[in-house]
Order: C-alpha cells, then sequence, then structure tokens
C-alpha cells in the first residue's frame, strides 16, 4: 500500500521497478542530440502509411512492442495499458494499441500524459490492482499542426516563444519491486493550475505555473530539498516556461537552475533546427523519458531524478471562445537501483 | 488489496462505499421519465452562459458540487477527481473542474467514461490510494452534436439506428467501506474490441461486442450467472445495440434479456420525445446512474448492478479516414448495503 506523504504525495513503499522501456522517434528527432538514444526511428514521418493520424498510431504500437520485447513479455503479461495522446478523442493510443487485447484505459493529460500513465502503472503494480502495466504516449508534428494551428501546406510563420511538436513516441512496462534498474519511489498528481495565459503559441508560459505547483507540493510534503536529487526533468515547457517556472520557484526561495532541464530543450538542437522555444507534444517527453533519461538511471550515470511531466489543457474551442490555457502537472520520483 | 479473479476482475475485499452522488440535466431530458429522480435540472440549455462548451462545463462543476454536499463533503476532503467528456481535448472537464483543487485525473473513455472513471475512484479507495476520489464526466447534445455531425442550424436528418447526445452529468464521491448505503464489489476493466461496423449513425452495434465481451469475462472470471443480480445496466448501447449485444451473448449461452436495461433507452421515452434508437453520451449514463439507479441501490428496491459503460472510441477524423470504429466497455459492481 503506498503511503500518503503530507498533502499531496504517494511514497510507494514497494517501489514498483521499470521493466522495460522504448522509445520511437521521427527524422528530425533522431537527427536531433539525443538521436543515439532512440530505439526504432523513421526517415519517412508518415511511417509508409496513408495519413498522419495513422502513422501516429503506429508510433504507439511500436513504442509498446519495443518495450515489451526489451522486456521479454508479451501482451498477454500486462493487465492493463495506460495510454493518452493530443488528438480529438485520442485516437492514437485506440487505433496504435486495439489489436493487443490488453485492458485498456485512455487518459487524457495532454503533454503531462507520460507521466500520469507512469504515475498511474506504478500506483497499480505498488497496490497490486496490476501485476504489470503498460505505460505510452505519443505525438506527431503533422497531426497536431493540422488539428490544432495551421494546414501544413499554409507554413505559417512561428512566434519565438512557439514549441516544435515532436513526432515521436515513448511506453514503459512496470513490474514488480526489485525487478528491473530502476524503480519508481512516489508519485504527486498536480491540481490544475490557471494564471490567465492566453497565447497559445506561448504553452510554456501557461503550464510553468502548475510544473512549479506540483514540484513545490512534493517538495514540502516530502521535507526533501531540489540538492537531493541528481535532476529534475519537466516536460516540456520550453526555454519561455521553464525560465518562468524557475522566477516562480525562486521567489519561494527554491533554486532548481542547476538540476532543471526540460525535455523540450534536451530534444532538439533549437537554432541548428529552428524549434524556437523547443520541443513539445506528449511524445517529446515520452521519448526523452524512454531515451536518454531511462538508459542513464538503468547505468547508475544517474541517481535520482523527478520527472515532472506539464499539460496544457486547452483545445482549438476554448481558445476560440477566448478562454484562458489552464495547466497541469504531474511528477514521478525515479531512482537508479544500479550498484 | 484488490484480489484479481481470473484474467480480467478485481475483487474488492474492503468494497469502498458511495458517499454521495448527484445527476444534472438539461431540459429534454427533464421531461424524460426520469424528470422527477436528478438533483438539479435546467431549462435552458446554455445555463445562461455564452456557449454551449461552457455550459457543458457547469453541467460538471454542479454534479460534483451537488454531490459533494450530499456527501457533507467539501473539495479539500477529497484526494483525486478522475473526470472526462467527449469533446476535443476534455475541456468540459478542464473548465468545469479547474477553480476545485483537487488533484485532477484526465480520464478518456468515450461514452464508457462513468464506469472507467468509478472504477477507478473505487480502485483508489480500495487501494488507499485515496481516502475519498471523485468520478464524474458530461455530455451536451449541441457540443457534442456540431463537434462530432453538423452545425445545430443545418437541422440534419438522423438515421433510425442514432442516438440522441444527453444533456446531462453525474458525479459520485466514493469513500470507505461501510459508509454509505451502496459499495461497490468488483470491477473489470475492458479491452478494445472492434469487429469493423464504420457507421458512426450506428454506434450501438459498434460498442455491443465490446459490452458483451466484458460481461462475458465478468460472468467467466466470478463464475456467477445473469440471474445473480436484479440489474444488467448497459450505458448506452440504444435500442440496436442492446438487440445486438443480448445476440452475442445468446450465441455463448448467456441470456441476459429478463434483466437487461440500458441507460440510452430509460433516459427518454423513445417515441414521444423522438430520439430514434435511444440516449447517448457520457453524460446519459452518469446522469441515469446517479439518479434513479443510485437511488433504488439506496433504498434496497435495486440490490445487485451490474454497470456497464460502453464506449465508441473514434472521432470525426478516424471515420472520414475510413477506419471502423473500436468500442470498450467497462464495469463496476454495484451492491445496496440498505437492510
Amino acid at each position: 500500500m503506498p503511503t500518503r506523504i503530507g498533502k499531496y504525495t504517494l511514497q510507494l513503499d514497494k517501489a514498483p521497478g521499470i521493466l522495460g522501456f522504448a522509445s520511437v522517434a521521427g527524422k528530425k528527432e533522431k537527427e536531433g542530440p539525443l538521436g543515439a538514444f532512440f530505439d526504432v526511428s523513421h526517415t519517412d514521418n508518415t511511417l509508409g502509411d496513408v495519413s498522419w493520424e495513422k502513422a501516429e498510431s503506429q508510433l504507439q504500437t511500436e513504442a509498446v512492442q519495443t518495450a515489451l520485447k526489451k522486456a521479454a513479455l508479451e501482451g498477454k503479461d500486462v493487465d492493463y495499458i495506460l495510454a493518452g495522446d493530443l488528438l480529438n478523442q485520442c485516437i492514437s493510443s485506440t487505433f496504435g494499441l486495439r489489436s493487443l487485447g490488453i485492458p485498456f484505459l485512455g487518459q487524457y493529460g495532454a503533454c503531462s500524459t507520460m507521466a500520469q500513465t507512469l504515475g498511474l502503472a506504478s500506483l497499480f503494480v505498488e497496490t497490486g490492482i496490476a501485476r504489470r502495466a503498460v505505460a505510452v504516449t505519443s505525438s506527431h508534428f503533422c497531426s497536431a499542426e493540422r488539428q490544432f494551428r495551421f494546414p501544413l501546406e499554409y507554413g505559417g510563420q512561428r512566434t519565438p516563444t512557439a514549441q516544435w511538436t515532436a513526432t515521436a513516441a515513448g511506453s514503459v512496462v512496470v513490474g514488480a519491486h526489485g525487478r528491473g534498474e530502476v524503480k519508481i519511489n512516489a508519485v504527486t498528481f498536480g491540481r490544475i493550475a490557471d494564471l490567465g495565459i492566453k497565447d497559445a503559441n506561448n504553452m510554456g508560459a501557461a503550464m510553468a505555473p502548475a510544473a512549479a505547483q506540483t514540484l513545490h507540493d512534493y517538495l514540502t510534503d516530502t521535507g526533501a530539498s531540489p540538492s537531493d536529487y541528481d535532476l529534475i526533468l519537466t516536460g516540456d515547457l520550453g526555454a519561455v516556461g521553464c525560465e518562468l517556472m524557475d522566477e516562480i520557484l525562486e521567489k519561494d526561495g527554491i533554486d532548481i537552475r542547476e538540476i532543471h532541464n526540460d525535455c523540450g530543450l534536451m530534444i532538439y538542437e533549437r537554432q541548428a533546427q529552428d524549434v524556437h522555444a523547443g520541443g513539445s507534444g506528449c511524445g517529446c517527453s515520452a521519448a526523452v523519458l524512454c531515451s536518454i533519461i531511462l538508459r542513464q538511471l538503468s547505468s547508475g550515470e544517474l541517481k535520482k531524478v523527478l520527472f515532472i511531466g506539464t499539460g496544457a489543457l486547452m483545445s482549438t474551442t476554448s481558445s476560440q471562445q477566448g478562454e484562458s490555457i489552464p495547466g497541469i502537472a504531474h511528477l514521478v520520483f525515479l531512482e537508479s537501483q544500479a550498484k
């Protein structure tokens, strides 16, 4: 049973382990600084399929199949799959995973979905709801761009604060304590934070208050300090959101600058790859987590990581109706078991 | 800790209780056969707001606030809220619940969302993840119609198999065992089923195989027979889907006709209210469950109910791209504690 610490944090006393993980990336992501760490990559962003939406579904299929394979497991060994994505009605997940025959729980946390699904999968195993559970999410630049912004053919200009939706997916298989090289020690699910930001080209700023709030909750609940961790990894605030999060926390006397990095800043060479404020999309944090981060945790190069998925809970309709952009952030504490 | 029975079913040994529940309904729903059972109803489907989407958010706010009030609780007494809806990026939930300050986990199960959120809330309490958790979902005829089908002003003809999206919401507060008049005994989360049906005006048929599969799994896992229950309540297959589900099960030697009812068939007078195959939408099963069903379980008029939420996991994009409509169904076993 998990132990509730403080108001918002669950400490996982059995600390489930990560049995397998995998990342799948598109062409631009493969060409970025993390290119060597992805399990699967594609030079054709349609993945040979007839639409970008179907291609995105394939990203999820491949991420789950690869993660299961690396864990030496099959679909029948898994009790639940927790999945979500950015597309309307989460169709990337449905169509990517429908043939697996695993009980399916669709999740929607916008770009926080990897942390939400991983947190839930961990709690499922911790509590005996599942023996093994899979978390997965994806995004695709082309399917997101045409759903949320403009037709690709339009070639609209992007503002300096805009982020680039990653074409990528990541998946984690969670199982019993003691298995795998990485364990999950704690989960803090976040509350919605909304400071009234309405600029859909500045999602990082909209999500930063939620990220700061969830980290603040976690540190208050546990009595930990940022220096207890090697890395506080947000995903995906980008350059603008990161600076804002650091500033918000600084006002509360919390300095995370030395150990704060962001999946949106890691996945691309910002200048050379012309991605403005950095990467974004559920698949960005999923693919960064499930490539370099979990590899470095497995090897012991990283010891303790707070992974904070951040989501902007808006739609084109809500923005067109003049609504602000509520943010949310979920935190998962990962620790290396490498000796 | 829950006990896994068979392959797919979790028996809740502590059997969490329902502390409060509430339903909110629109004008047409209030005029239907369950009108007297709704806690809150509206004669103006905009709820006095400027858009149907904002009105739908209000439905969720009111459902949660009323359920909490009936449980003599406040938002701060609740550890998690599990919520979802049909709108793109689940904005009804986000905007309806953002001011509550409760850790928020967005769920997407299409019209199965009430069973998914209630099942998860029950497991959260059973396992100690939460002391109390809230489940809520909604739908709105106008916001759904213009997102999925046609502009309202167009006044398009509806096919005989089409269902009418309910303007309604329902919410349940789940807490510790022994509290409340209704307990949750078991949960079976479903697998995606897709028999290749592509007619978006016949969702009931698309969801029926999933409903049959989940019920079949539950009966196999537990060794129970349909006659052990007062009611097997699907939501929302409508007239066509119900008949199909009964036929599928009949071929496996399972006869549920005597005790099978469907939220989509209960919420309207089908002929008089001109709703063709019946009601649908997350809010339909939520409002039926959280009105007459939980009242009759509370009073002991109903003893044992299998509530099976059914969802069609499609989007306009997937249908336009020629995809079939995958279905899903989640089951929650509810039992009266009335003496």
